[in-house]
């Protein structure tokens, strides 16, 4: 066993919200992958590389992020507690249209990278235009993603030419697909509302032909079938339905406005769903029935969507209010449980993405991306259970990350990038 | 001018929600409260006995935890996703009878007080029995408490006879008046359901006689008025209205199931309020009516209510959550704005709580309660406002914590007590 790094003396979590704690482990690490791991009776005496001594601490499996869009941590805080029509159109269209360009792509990526990691999360899902920016800050940074480049019927950052759409993100699949082990490239059909027919026909197209996921905003606003010219069915989500673009590699993005026969159809064909549950509450777009959708077995994925409308990037800050806004209402104390919140942030959410079988787990075999906290802190004592990960937040707990084996977070150190030069580009970009 | 403490160098947010930010600014602290502040360039020359270098900071009052029961951190994760019955009579309750006492409420006191200082609390009101330990534990961490003993109908730790909890709350009261500048004693009469007419008028006369605050739990659930023996009115509200117990010094705790005639008899009455959105939503308990009870311009404090609850004890996340709850249901995206949670968490709630003018504010004059934040955490990055410090996640940035002019907190590490000692303490508890 070739040992790059060996993790000793932490608790850990292999699979939340299936597998029990071992109180005392060890994790060995070769190749970017988990090699085994077990009670630290049990620790290879092999020399490794590197040794945490994981003391204190407890390791879990990274969180991943469903669906983010990097590049607008920019407008952070721009225009909050304002109506979705006027933000959209009053606030972030027009500080897109005149800031968002391959740097600003760039520099926003890298600080939400940096932000997610010391927050616990290893892999986000994100959509965007520039999209080659995302991920070129996202590996950098060392944060693995899915990176969607945007497809939108209108002239958008980088495609001028809408008509130049699906080619755009063709080329971008091209220079990504096999080239860094910690990006996947993927295709982001904006919305049914800003693609046509076409646009969605052939943006499935070509991601079945490419075998990469297509993701899309769905059914966010109840308002949403007006939108739609032309619309093919009853609901946003069966328009997708009657086009043929739902399939078990077809990831459906806020589903709020979803009615059984949405759910329904989703189910028949497999689709993936990642529910953003804060920036549906903060834009007050509505509730996604996410309690129904785990009922019925859909692969659902937790969001935080962009810095712009959250406001932060923590995962874990997103169980705990997707947790508790679904007891409240409807009034239901034992709905969506912290365990399913646990598993839909880790290995359930990696599936509804379509990664391979493992990610999101410390079994061995899987992805060596996990996150070790520091369970000393005031707000995790005493320790009861894992449900304390959801809702005794974690996010400021985080003290080690490692990603594909590598030590990217040391003792709450961004080892990657300089985070102040990210910071100043950031700045210097948001007092335009 | 004599100056204990000078903050320099750092932002400065006077009165959040109402005041504007100062960009680069001082604060000169001495015998426990504000001085002076104002811009660096007007910083007085005179020697400080501690200078504290505030660059990259923010500089805010400290967060005013308006209900919590500090011992139950105890039973933090203990049950959760449970029915509120299951949850108390099933779990809670039979932890507390066998393990309440007062080295439990010493400890589990310390280890609450660490966790709201290390998150930007600088003052709690605090409900429970065995009240001393809990005043105790607090003054020793350096947080400031307003320490209510609870006052119920039914034997309880400290208090074995029912029929003395009236004289054992003023005691507890003599004890304490003015005996410790962060001690302010007050009382707590459990719930309308748990104390009968002649123990509420007692409770309330008692508190009137020593001017001080009269806490109760009202209307937190919806069964609440069939559980009261002898209801006085169609509402437990107005049942406490109609026996008298209600006035500007009476704080009323939760009030989810409060419809228009309950928040006039609040305002006529000038009672004020606390609202626990976390918990109320954790125990699916409701969602309490806050835009109404602003727009009625009633006195309100935000409460995290116990760990057992919630189950952090971080008030920018309640923050947080209360903006986003009141938004998504009912829908409207400008309800309950975040300034109006920045006030609710400092100086609004110190005045719900009845504290004296100015407390909550970084003016001159007000006692010297005050956090200060790393701007420079990804997650605070950029800076388009203060909504920032309620969307963005702060809780986890807080730096430096001074309370009544001392720096309890300083570099994240909190300096008046053994943090692993209490740690290891609450740990054992836990174990039994």
């Amino acid at each position: 066993m070739n040992i790059d790094l060996l993790v000793t003396n932490c608790a850990i979590l292999p699979a939340p919200g299936r597998e029990p704690l071992i109180e005392s482990g060890y994790l060995a690490i070769g190749a970017g992958r988990i090699l085994a791991s077990g009670p630290m009776a049990a620790c290879p005496e092999a020399t490794a590389t590197t040794i945490l001594d994981g003391h204190g601490q407890l390791a879990m499996p990274g969180l991943v992020n469903g669906h983010c869009h990097a590049p607008m941590v920019l407008f952070r805080g721009l225009a909050d507690d304002l109506d979705l029509l006027a933000w959209l159109h009053g606030h972030i269209f027009p500080a897109e249209a005149r800031q968002a360009n391959p740097g600003m792509v760039y520099w926003c990526a890298k600080l939400a990278a940096a932000e997610m990691l010391l927050s616990g999360t290893t892999t986000v899902a994100d959509g965007y235009f520039l999209e080659d920016e995302v991920a070129r800050a996202c590996a950098e940074t060392g944060l693995r993603c899915v990176a969607a480049q945007g497809v939108i019927d209108f002239p958008a950052p980088g495609v001028e030419d809408p008509a130049r759409n699906i080619e755009t993100a063709a080329r971008f699949i091209e220079r990504w697909q096999g080239r860094d082990p910690l990006v996947t490239p993927a295709v982001f059909a904006h919305a049914p509302y800003s693609c046509g027919h076409n646009t969605l026909l052939r943006a499935k197209e070509l991601a079945r032909s490419r075998q990469v996921p297509l993701f899309i905003h769905v059914a966010e606003t109840g308002k949403e079938r007006e939108q739609i010219a032309e619309p093919l069915a009853a609901s946003p989500i069966g328009h997708l339905a009657a086009l043929g673009v739902l399939d078990r590699h077809t990831v459906c993005v806020h589903c709020v406005w979803a009615d059984d026969r949405d759910l329904d159809l989703l189910a028949d064909h497999g689709a993936a769903v990642v529910t953003c549950p804060q920036s549906n509450a903060k834009l007050a777009a509505g509730r996604a029935p996410l309690a129904a959708m785990l009922r019925r077995g859909l692969r659902v994925a937790l969001g935080t969507d962009s810095a712009a409308s959250n406001n932060s990037l923590d995962l874990f800050r997103e169980m705990d209010f997707a947790a508790k806004l679904h007891k409240v209402n409807p009034s239901d104390p034992t709905a969506v449980p912290a365990r399913q919140l646990l598993r839909m942030a880790t290995w359930g959410g990696a599936a509804a993405l379509g990664l391979a079988e493992g990610h999101g787990t410390l079994r061995p075999g899987a992805p060596a991306d996990l996150i070790l906290i520091d369970r000393n802190r005031p707000r995790l004592q005493p320790w009861h259970g894992p449900d304390l990960l959801v809702y005794g937040g974690p996010g400021a707990c985080v003290r080690n990350v490692i990603v594909n084996g590598r030590l990217v977070v040391r003792e709450r150190r961004l080892q990657t990038i300089d985070l102040r030069e990210t910071c100043d580009r950031v700045r210097r970009l948001a007092m335009k």
